[in-house]
């Protein structure tokens, strides 16, 4: 249907223009103004926390999870990244650019570690210093 | 730095791998959890619904911001889409994969519009029918 | 069941004495940790913003809206309130009072309107100064 | 200010009461729309998972915490009280009687314990029937 073959690196362009054709072969470009697309973002993002949420700490890989909890985790994330694909579509904004000149920015925001620290110091910083806390 | 030219059109699997170094180089690894990585992403969405908070309904494109206000925009949805990908990867999730599996799933589960039909009837089919509200 | 006449007033504190004996009775103690209870949260404040996701702008009162999605509202709202109420208790914060305390923060922040304004600074004003954006 | 003395059980309809006055002598009635205060509320949420994201899993009562660190949870959980208090009340909701009626609504779902489990059943249970999941 994508007309996409799977072996290729699936970029954001391809992306924004799956779900362009979609909202428009469906007739819902009327409902994807940013604030209702921002909406269903939140909505999204909270089914992605359901499934983690009486989980206590998870471990990289998710190892000890059934086969259909990690498929259904790889499904949540992927609403979230169709919605956002789509908000920055009506936003105006090339989603893929951004993401590489915010890279570039947090770059010089947070230099390469050049010295050993000792770990307590490197988590002070660290909880300083990530960009989620700071930008 | 990204080793990326930018007129290429950028893939998921790139933003995987410039996320994973960018951790590697800032011993940054340890801190990235899945659910210290759900709980950034959270912070994310949070930062990107404040610019949204105070504007009533915004028109696509964002015609009337001011050019810093879309450059503050590109920002947030890009550092959602950063966590998001690294989120997918500590997940073991094909992030690219994962969302054009779930393109084809919406495709079935939402049939294209054929036929026309009233206008009350297709907001209610999508008031009950958007991947958001029912998956 | 909750001993509580619906006439009086609701306070936070029996809300947390219910949940705490609620969670007790259930043996749920063992899965109340302070970020299960926040990514909780999380997915009941998507559950909420779904509801409102394809509706464009809603009017205060929500007049336009049927009795049922009128009461699917105050569930989500109310499961939105049930857990904060449980986190805090879990992270030892005395919600009521904390609150109490911030409007008063709040209100130093952003002092009474006393004279008239254009609306255009209103609006600016607001943007930069409402407790979300700033604190 | 509040007129509020700290030592009696504060209610959601104080703060409610709180809330409004606050809004009215600052003109800021113009703005709290529900889904104004939907994305404020989001943005408060997002503050609050910030707090939490690079913690790794955190014991109840938050033992090791800075004070300063206790005191910004606590204000970050009154942000999101405080409008989630105004959000409802800009939705005609009474947001006490609504949490009441759902407690009630969750005993009859979610009935107590009578016999003992073993733990690996009651995972299982909690998993597919907390109110978060399955509401």
């Amino acid at each position: 249907m994508t007309g996409v073959s799977e072996q290729e690196a699936v970029s954001l362009d391809q992306l924004k223009q799956i779900m362009s054709e979609f909202a428009k072969e469906r007739d819902w470009e009327q409902f994807h103004s940013p604030r209702n697309l921002l909406l269903a973002l939140v909505g999204e993002v909270g089914e992605l926390s359901e499934i983690f949420q009486w989980k206590g700490e998870v471990p990289k890989g998710l190892p000890d999870w059934k086969e259909e909890e990690k498929v259904h985790v790889g499904e949540e994330l992927s609403d979230v990244l169709l919605y956002l694909v789509r908000l920055s579509d009506m936003c105006g904004v090339d989603l893929g650019k951004a993401a590489l000149r915010k890279v570039e920015l947090n770059a010089i925001k947070y230099p390469k570690k050049v010295s050993e620290k000792d770990p307590s110091s490197t988590t002070k910083d660290h909880a300083n210093s990530e960009p989620a806390s700071s930008s």
